[in-house]
């Protein structure tokens, strides 16, 4: 395994905890206290609760960022303490530790490379671990001990094939193609899992949105190019055909949400 | 009081100041104008405004994990500018500053070694500190200056005894007892101050709320081993019996609140 | 340009994009990338969308605490890839990087030096930048590229005059005055951009608000001097005058938003 690149000591967090309750520092307690240089950046305690889907989609966004051998702790567990495997997987350089149940379905299906390992269970855990918060107990404390020592095989358990969801589906569109709304961002924007080829000028595009009549023609290369108030479509800084309102929210004017088919047509071919 | 342990460059952050209105973010201008080296950590800046109790749970949580030397400033402060004490305390080897108004109830009362003193007021303190932001002036310059010099006399006044609420009480139980809700999580679950021994297996419990008729037998492992949206009891990663909602919210499920009663008793003893 | 301070490693983020998506965390994975021993903190995620007022007044709150050669990302930005100017300033010895759209008027406009440029791009720039991110593609890489080389000119454009909006503009009141509401702070506290003169003791001062019938006479030194869910005024620690409601929210209780006409007047002058 001496391929396997070292970590580094840049530690991530993502929960669906809040940070009111003092489990996110609780968590940030656990790394310290083992990982004492280590530095640990939020990417997010805000996804709602037990909603792995928008926690894959979270990850996609900010992982691929990251430096090579950035440890990403992620806490989105609905079934802690069930049979769900606690698992550690390297994809494109990043570490990933968490809960095998689909949270990293997104970053596991664009990632070039990736290998997982359930996480062993020996003398590194914590004495008396909870049922209830692996976060804390488990996770946080192999992230510390893998950042502090530079050296995943203290942690690493059998190879395993990590859950990747089927939603977590991109659908390169050449002339045409019909996808869905695979996540709503905070300005209420609807990201599709229609990737588009690189824009020229001059080609037509038409977006239709069956499910509320919303039909444009067009896209536009940025929010501004629309009148306030008004639906575009774009491609998005994600690189996916992206649907918004100006100075608006397109998921509470149009009244869509994840899983609306969208249809994506070129006019011009 | 060269027993005192030294203060360490790890300084964390509670507050109920939110983040958008950037007085956290001055907090953390001052600490890193006075202490260049310092790592500040985010505990949480979203206690509901004033809530001492909902502040002294969220410590509880946390503190304990942080490395001994950390500085913990704390400003939940709905009694800045009166007569209430600023105070710095020293429990189990982590450092408390904050106002004495009971926000570090909790950790106070669940430490082994407590000593306190009130913060002097001395030529290290900002010049015209304001009256209502002792979080930024007064406790963050604090933090920074012990953690840079390594040295907590800089600022300690008198000895004191700090205010530790009632509310912030554990009640051990052996085959029986009746408590209360002392916190609603941001899952919302229901955590109460009802201590349990280790469980052995065999053993048969019985929990009753009588506020709204619920009365659960026996005490799950972990979330999921309850039905979907059924309420269920579990030792929870604090140590207490929590009543939670499997993939649901028991206090909005159940309609209960801290202060609400909770009895628990031993069916097979 | 050899006067120009070097930026040191420290940046800090201001954004309206919550933390949910994960792009804040894009950014910080960015910075990470190009400048891993830069330390990064948050000053909020949390600006309403496209808030700049709001954007600007958080940016006066927390900026002038920091320590000079601070690098501060800011993304309060509706109009990304239109015409507006993305730059960098340097203000009282503060760096400022993000869009030439009045987020900065409120800083710019109480510092005693100001300098700007426009970004210029050139080599340094992210390959295929979106054109709806520029907080990750060319804020955030900008300030990150000049953290890590200590270099500002790395980056620096064309000489600019910012964009300095209307509204940040304080009053210094000596006698009496009228100005208005400009910020309402996460307890509902109204600020307002009068500036009052150091108080000294006998000064009788009458606070009224005409659009919704409020009269208060004299100042109180903090929140804590009045009675509970009364209403008082006092200078605010950002130097203002402010009107609170004691344990409430002023502005749900008085039903008051930015713009509204505050006047002041001495009694005993």
């Amino acid at each position: 395994m001496s391929r396997i690149p070292a970590p580094s000591r840049l530690i991530t967090l993502t929960t669906d905890f809040g940070t009111r309750d003092g489990y996110a520092g609780a968590m940030k307690g656990v790394i310290r206290s083992t990982a004492p240089e280590a530095w640990v950046e939020d990417i997010t305690h805000d996804i709602a609760p037990g909603d792995i889907r928008a926690g894959a989609w979270a990850l996609r966004s900010a992982i691929p960022f990251f430096p090579r051998g950035t440890v990403h702790v992620v806490v989105v567990d609905p079934g802690v303490g069930t049979s769900r495997t606690a698992m550690i997987a390297l994809a494109d350089g990043q570490y990933l530790i968490g809960p095998d149940n689909g949270v990293f379905s997104w970053v596991l299906a664009e990632a070039a490379q990736v290998r997982a390992w359930s996480l062993h269970d020996r003398s590194w855990r914590v004495k008396d671990p909870s049922n209830t918060f692996h976060g804390r107990d488990l996770f946080a404390h192999a992230a510390a001990l893998i950042a502090q020592e530079g050296d995943p095989e203290l942690v690493l358990g059998g190879d395993m094939v990590p859950m990747v969801c089927g939603w977590a589906r991109s659908i390169q569109v050449e002339h045409g193609g019909t996808g869905e709304i695979v996540h709503v961002d905070h300005f209420g924007n609807l990201v599709t899992n229609l990737r588009l080829p690189s824009l020229l000028p001059g080609q037509m595009w038409k977006i239709q949105v069956p499910g509320c009549g919303l039909c444009l023609h067009g896209l536009k290369r940025t929010y501004g190019e629309a009148e306030p108030e008004q639906a575009l479509a774009l491609t998005g800084s994600h690189g996916f055909l992206e649907i918004a309102v100006r100075q608006g929210s397109a998921a509470r004017q149009l009244g869509l949400h994840p899983g609306e088919k969208v249809t994506l047509s070129r006019l011009d071919a």
